[in-house]
This record gives structure tokens, sequence and C-alpha cells, in this order.
């Protein structure tokens, strides 16, 4: 099954862009995905092509119609999730790429200027999603971001060695710290567990790391992570234990 | 002064890419920034131009050797600063943009593969940031996403009338909804203070609306809202005056 990706736009010709080149790239030509970048202005109704007009209430910038991003949803979306790229969304995160990877494909909406009329996420199944706490000049950049997470969760796209199930935000915490050769570098050596063979002993030690770092670097990541042990099965268990 | 900006990665050729078109594509056409997207494999001293070698203690995928990266980032980086796109970072946020964007420009290193040796990190000025809670392919796109978060700040790109201030971030909220004609559309209207033309009731509702939505939609901004607003002058004495 192809994942269907549709992008609504007003610069078209930013796609695929990134995503045609390397893992994402290859995975479009060999049909793994199919991407339909869709110029918003075809659904203007007047001879300007007009897409935005004037804040209400006043303010800088321009504001996309609710009528035209209706029309244009209307037009080519069929049956998949429709995201609009805002950073008043909910943030991205693993878990929902997971789940659109998983699906039939997905279409985004691109923002420009001030962002959207907000009846388009009251009068369409449109959902706000924010890819971090930063703003951008569009909303393609974030489109590549959503998609770019989806290929690669895509079967085959990856290969078969790596699930992407050992990487940082899928247990809840970040990845461990990589090391590889050479042995010795400035003075800086590979720590002594990763070159001991002792595959109990590396996974104990990625373990903790895993942990710390997430402890230091997210300690909003951390809280949550804790929580979640704490509440499984498992993790009562242990707690039990350590009392 | 230009906005230097320097990419380390092993795809040039995607870049400039969506930031050559439109607003980052204007300013970089009239020198407001520049930028040098540098092959890593440059750095490389086999003759199969390897950069990239196994994990140590084992595992899927490679890793990107320290050796190749520090050379890489001595041959071309000069006195600004320098990131590595990794789920492993901190998690860029719009006042770290506004940062770099008041500065002379930035070094970003795209990982690919499973990442950087974390001898990297010690061995050189080199700052770990994530641009949100999933995984990609690879550096590149978080590379467009700083550069296009910097680019639209320095000055003269955005135009006078759009400072950015009166957006999500910027004063620790979502920024409010933004409604523009038609004035019904599919009998949704545009709500009534927004036509009022009474500013200061516009801009009481658009705290109010911007205050709702971080509230509901993000939790996690909402508390450092708060917070932050309990410790100022200003905050405390609001709260006193509802007490």
């Amino acid at each position: 099954m192809t994942f269907a990706a549709t992008v609504l736009t007003l610069y078209p010709e930013m796609f695929p862009g990134p995503l045609g080149i390397s893992l994402a790239g290859r995975a479009l030509a060999e049909g793994k995905w199919s991407l339909n970048a869709v110029q918003m202005r075809d659904f203007a109704t007047d001879r300007h092509r007009s897409v935005d007009d004037t804040p209400a209430g006043g303010g800088a910038g321009m504001v996309l119609r609710p009528d035209i991003l209706a029309a244009a949803v209307d037009s080519v979306v069929d049956d998949v999730p429709i995201l609009a790229m805002t950073p008043r969304g909910l943030p991205l995160a693993q878990a929902r790429v997971r789940e659109l990877a998983a699906g039939p494909g997905v279409a985004i909406l691109c923002g420009r200027f001030e962002g959207f009329d907000e009846r388009i996420f009251e009068g369409r199944a449109v959902e706000p999603v924010s890819i971090g706490d930063y703003v951008l000049s569009g909303g393609e950049i974030g489109a590549f971001v959503t998609l770019d997470a989806c290929i690669r969760l895509l079967p085959g796209v990856m290969g078969a060695a790596s699930s992407g199930m050992d990487e940082s935000f899928e247990n809840g915490l970040l990845e461990y710290p990589q090391y590889t050769r050479p042995q010795m570098w400035e003075g800086r050596t590979i720590p002594e567990v990763l070159r001991s063979g002792d595959h109990a002993k590396i996974a104990a030690w990625r373990t903790a790391r895993a942990e710390d770092d997430t402890r230091l670097r997210r300690p909003d990541l951390w809280e949550r992570y804790c929580g979640a042990r704490a509440r499984s099965p498992s993790g009562a268990r242990r707690q039990t234990k350590e009392e």
C-alpha cells in the first residue's frame, strides 16, 4: 500500500525538495509513498487568485480565508487525517507519527502570513499541529518534518535491521549516547563497557545513560516517564522492591 | 551585516532547497544571509571517503566519527555557535532562535544514520539541539527549521510592520486565533468583538483567548507562564488585587 501525502501550499515548487533525496527520495521513487503538492490558489474565486485577507480586528499580516481552505480540502483530500501546521497546534510527537505512518496517508495544510482563519478548524476535521515552540515563515518546513518522520517508518524504508524502536522517544526516554572508531580520539576513549562484549552489561549501561541524559536534559520527559513507570504493573513491583 | 549560515551535511544538494524560495529565498538573494553547505565527506581521510563506522557495543546503523566531524568543524566554522541536530538535544525554542538571529550566524551539523559520536560534544563547543520529540531521517530538515526561524527575524526580512513580537511563544503564550473575510462562512461568523472597532476590547479579547488556548492546548507552557507572572512585580500586584 502506498502512503499518500497531499500538501496544500502556496509554494508547491518547494516539493518534494529534501524529500526527493536520500531515504525519503528512494522510497518515493520506489512507490512506497506518493506526493501530491497542490497549489491553494487554484481554489481562489477571484481573478487575482487571492487566498488571504486582512485580520479581523486589525493587526499586521494576512490570514488564509476559510472558504478557500475548505474548497481546497474538499477537492483533494479523501479519507486521511488533515493536519494544519501552526504554532498554535498540539505538539507533534513520535507516538502520533507512528499512528499517521500506520494509516493510508496524510493531508497537510501549510499556513503562511498570519495563519489560518480559525473557523476552518470547526468547519472541517482539521487538526492544528505544531512541530516545536518556535515560529517559521510558513508551514512547508513543518510538512517536510511530518512527512519525513512518517516515511522512514513505512515498511521497507529503513530496512529490517532498524525498526526504530530503540530510538529517542519510543520508550519515553532520549536515546543513549553513541560511540564509534577511533577508539581513542584527542585523549578521549570509548567507554570501557562498550568494548567488553558483555551484552547484558552494555544494555544496562545504555539504559542507565538514557535515563541520566533524559533526567538532566529533559526533566519534562523524565517526569512523564517516572509517572508511567510507577503506574505500570512492572513499575509497581519495582517500587515495592525498592521500599 | 550578513547572517552567515554554514551547514555540514552529507547532502549539500538539499540546500538551499526551501530556503531558496519565498521569504528566506528573497533574503538570500538580497544578501541578508549567506549559506555555505559543506560536504562532510570532503574531510574523510580514506579513499572511500568514509565518515561513519559501526556503533561501539553493537546495534543497527552507523555513527558519525568524531575525528571527521572535528576536522570539518575546524576547517569551516569561525566564531559562530555550532549546533548539532539530534533528538538527544535540548529543544529549540523561540528565545534561542532570537539569540541566534541577533548574532553573526550559525553552523549546523546534520546527523544521519545513528547520529554523532558523543565525544564531539566534549571535544568541540557543539550544542546538541532537537527541533521536537520525533525522529527524522537526518538533520537537514532540522537545519531548515533552525535557519528559517532565524532568517525571518533578521532586520528587513519581514518588514517593519511585523516585528514578530505578537506571535506564539514571544510572551509565553500561544497566539490568539485569527479571522478574516468572509464575515459569514457556512453559518459561522467572525466574533462580534473583532468587528467592534474598539481597540482596547479587541486587545483584551485576544489576550483572554491566547490565555484560554494556551491553558487548554499547552498546559506545559501555561504552567511556566503562570509561574513567571507570579514572580514578576506586575504579576505580584495583580495577584494581590485578586486575593
